[in-house]
């Protein structure tokens, strides 16, 4: 980052989990990558004014404010970057989009699929005016992941004939475990279908280039009752000796076929006893395969079906080569890179596309595509497993 | 085994690629477990004299027959051994039952439920004559199978929530490979499903100990077209300039129901570049998991949720230690089985039930119902994966 | 870090590789872990004003100087952070703990032993004044190995009984590649030893409690003769036509004793082709044995020799968990770390201790006999790999 | 095998743990390859005729005897397989070459060199007479180590760099278990060093393609004392509460250099816990690198150097092609190989040799060049790990 780039100044809404990841985002990427715009960590926008400042000088934003519509009246204010409850993103969105901000929210872009049309659409609009709009799927953003895609793009496992893709958690395998609003549907929107799985299916499309255009699942909730929190505000607690009903699914199950025609199979659970953090796809190609599972987030593997015979395997590739997507801006090869990692290129590319006047990518509309997979899961899964079209 | 053990004289009928590998479980189960009765390879049938000599000549069986009726007539044969297609299983079994002989039958047990219903039948009948059938679910004693079911049986994984099982072949990725007999949908009855697809509906269900109850899923056929073979006749063969349909399925994904509740996701295919014969299975509990994969067949990975919370994770058992199942009769710690010890495991067994008077498990009854799984598994592929009780 | 935190001012003298990972780490420390004092990135050091305000510039240090003599003079620094090459280490150490000034030194905290020694002398009797000297053994603090200590320590593994340790990468194996500094005794020092095999002894005497007493081990050149570079001042360049010698080793190979009398192999090497950063060790114990592998530096294998014979193996553990060591103020369960999360752990440790006025690990002493083990293992190698004492 | 094939009949001396692995080699063999001669299970020879009589009956060898002198007159017998413990290995097999018989004879060739020396004078005058010897170091013939053989042999890891070579057990780990005969010099000859580092040796060299020259090692008794048998017969027991002292290493630990110039680093022991069988070797190269483990023994890792950057990595090659080293002869690819495979491999090659006059190798000359291997460790680690010549 040269210093007469020009200022990026970032107000974030929201300070829980994805506001820490995000945090980290802005203040690294400028240290590594060369960017055409400096970004800054100007405001920290939240509604307790306590916490929000706590938050804030702990992860380092200069400002902070009660009132997101306030800092969309300030002029010298860039970028809306949004990690609230999915509930507030349409309203947030809308609203930054139309004050003429770039925006970047977190996933899932809404609770149901009309916000998120209605965000697209709000998108769109805003892009005429040179105002960019980006949803955060940042796992297409580990760099095996993006390699994978950049393989499969380069035809090196041919024609795709089958996807197999999961993410898998176990978080909830303790019954005991409370009641939180994340297990409530009407806070929640939805459960590891919307929570993970929203995560497989961007993952699955992104790396093969196609949407799925039907789908066939089954929802279903493993523990049906749980205790109440003490507490109904916080996000954990000490349970009651009460139950009330889990609302939300802890699995989901789903079959989906995609434009080329081929069959993905799709899992997402919060009950995959010892897999903490596993997602992971593995396409299947004629002239080849890749497998790749966030637990092992360095390496991707590779099957090359064209080679002789006696020399075919799973080729596990340490995705930390200089020539590899986003390595060269951080160590050398055999270096490891984590999990927040993805957040700085996320940063990296909003940046870029921002200074370059061209669309980030995925974009509202394939954040609103996404949506329109999980609603068409829903209904499947309501009507007897019947094949739904997205 | 002692020199005094009864003889238990053997025909088998078929002398295919099972062909060879019943025989090297005869052959040698009984040089490494005290059995209660002396298999004897006696007779081997099969239509054409000169291969069946030939193959008996290899393999060291004593004798050899173009006739299976009349080999059934002989008082001198215990036991009958069906490793033919499964077109002809009903009729040799039930007509072997009846004739008084044991029978050892290859999977599927039948290509129709049908079928499979009139053998199940004969065999209930045999069995209170003390005449006993069993169907060749081999991996079910590949130790570490066996393992598996143990530990699940004691509690050691807890409830159940979850159960995933795939086989995973690729050995059709190459759209010119030719349309053997075994695409055809008259000839081999069915594709990935029962071929493969079987297996680990059998395993899933010796390991729970639970049945599938309802299914939901959907059969694929990924190449529908392929070079006819020169010659129809055999196996394999070069490809003709014309092409003909592919009637069976390349792939197949579904969802069950077990009794239990929980719901386990299937998936069988020969498509999966890459995956030579990967039999996956991972079943998740309240209190642990275990996950088991043919292709690392001497190991079994077991996920112990009481642990404590710094030390949990998936461990890998070498599934070879004495206090394993079969594996005493074997070699020292560490040294490995194969693909065919579970032959011999599997001859043990059946000797074992038949000297003892006891039913040998997995029996037709059992055959019958897994047949009965892929059944609804078609049926529900056919009616846009309607939910189909077993 | 609460705002009330008194500040700590760093200045770092140096700006290479070291450079941007030590940058890192103060940058980041403070914004997970609740740190007594607060770090401020005041004063980055070289040379050369140009670079040295680029890198500035980069990694975001307030000021620049060129003189660190000039910086060690002022009052408002109280941290010098030295990431030069070993053979300026003991002048800017030495003068810095006399300034009092805290000092972080990179390792290997010397090319001598002599220097090493009046090095660890200083930091003693600075020590004495409540100026507190680390050197940089930064894998201890990847929490998988803070962890295997944590087991060790506990008795999990029950009485050492050996220990193999190898650092493995590759980045020498092509002929052609250049002979830079690094391959030339008098700069560099030593070669793959120094280099990588001091961490390697680190890791090792750290986990097991025990130093290394005796020696025995051969130092090998393994390509003896590189391309000149056509500059000889860079790191790396194009290669000329004329050769010359490699001064250093390519690959260390020695035997250790503990003070607990148990063995030790050691390896370290750049000639381990395929093995880009395979920092590992495993150590085995009359109760259970712990192995680590940098190139998975989010998990560790535990062995416990005490579980029930058919569950043995080693267990996978993710250490990821909230209880494991420095994780509590990262990511959820399940979300990995990189490389670079060593130095944050560094910074917080390096705070504490001066903090609390108690004296750091590894402190200047540690590093010293390091060296000394170095100098061991060089001297038995031109003895004919005789055994010398550490 | 063909029904005019001429037979070659065999009589096995001992009967212990290597007895019934020969058996079954000798029993398969015929069964799955084509072989030019028929080996027949003529004569099982042991000292105790009623535990002899019993290993016959149960590994299925027509006649016993309790002199092999005798067996040696037999004009009838064409083989001799030796198994029993080394100190008899060299009467037996002079005996039996100078007799006329093809003699075979488990590894190691002998307890000194001395005799290894006399048998392979012997072996090399009877090879003129075309009787051939053979020893059994049965891990060449694991179809994934005769297939990195082949890679090595056929420069595609290039111009070899560096070799590490290891032999993990751990069934001494516990300090109670009894002071068993393999645990006293002059009843085992060797401990670790003999028992398994012999076999690490001669794959090394078998894959490499060279020999070891010189080495530099210790050997290293972990465990002095242990329980003295109740019976001092036999192979374990209950333990007394007297103690004696343990006379053999339980760990070796040596370099060597190869006749190439590079070096190897090699370990063999009994007590690196949580390991129960891992041969693993792997070989650096200047363009890739092979790695085996025992305990993946259908599996080999190789690495391609030459491969475009990014794909770099490690292959898991699972060597069950029909095109890999005797694979064609078992099962479909994916079908797994075990333990006792390799002594069917053996039974062939030897067969063939002797079919077709030609040296079966490893003759008895390699067998004596490992033993002077072994004794050079063993004078090193005396003469303070000097470099000993070979």
């Amino acid at each position: 980052m040269t210093e007469t780039a020009p200022r990026l100044r970032v107000a974030m809404v929201g300070y829980g989990f994805m506001g820490a990841a995000h945090s980290q985002g802005w203040r690294v990427a400028p240290r590594f990558f060369d960017l055409p715009a400096a970004p800054e960590m100007a405001v920290l926008v939240g509604r307790d004014a306590t916490r929000v400042a706590e938050a804030a000088q702990k992860w380092g934003w200069a400002e902070t404010s009660t009132d997101w519509r306030e800092v969309l009246t300030r002029d010298d204010i860039d970028v809306i970057d949004i990690v609230t409850p999915g509930d507030s993103h349409a309203e947030i969105a809308i609203a930054a989009l139309e004050a003429g901000k770039h925006v970047l929210c977190e996933k899932p872009l809404a609770n149901t699929v009309a916000e998120a049309k209605a965000m697209a659409d709000a998108a769109t609009a805003a892009a005429e005016r040179g105002v960019y709009a980006m949803v955060g799927f940042t796992y297409r953003r580990v760099p095996a992941a993006t390699f994978a895609r950049d393989l499969v793009a380069a035809g090196r496992i041919g024609e795709i004939r089958q996807v197999r893709a999961a993410y898998l958690q176990d978080w909830l395998i303790d019954p005991e475990s409370p009641l939180t609003w994340r297990l409530k549907k009407d806070l929640a929107g939805s459960g590891s279908l919307g929570d993970i799985g929203a995560h497989a299916i961007d993952l699955a499309q992104y790396i093969t280039g196609q949407k799925l255009t039907t789908v066939s699942g089954i929802l279903e909730t493993i523990v049906s009752e749980r205790p109440l929190l003490e507490s109904s505000q916080g996000l954990s607690g000490t349970a009651s000796t009460e139950r009330g009903a889990v609302t939300v699914d802890d699995l989901a199950l789903f079959t989906g076929r995609f434009e080329g025609g081929f069959l993905g199979s799709f899992e997402a659970t919060r009950f995959s006893t010892g897999r903490k953090n596993a997602l992971r796809i593995e396409i299947s190609g004629s002239a080849g395969a890749i497998s790749f599972d966030l637990e092992n987030l360095n390496s991707l593997q590779y099957y090359d079906a064209t080679a002789p015979s006696t020399e075919q395997g799973f080729t596990t590739i340490l995705v930390t080569e200089p020539e590899h997507p986003y390595i060269s801006a951080w160590w050398p090869a055999g270096h490891m890179l984590g999990y927040e990692h993805g957040f700085s290129h996320q940063a990296k590319d909003f940046v870029e596309a921002i200074a370059s006047g061209t669309q980030p990518r995925p974009s509202f509309a394939d954040g609103l595509q996404v949506q329109e997979v999980l609603d068409a899961v829903e209904t499947s899964s309501e009507n007897g497993s019947a094949w739904t079209t997205v």
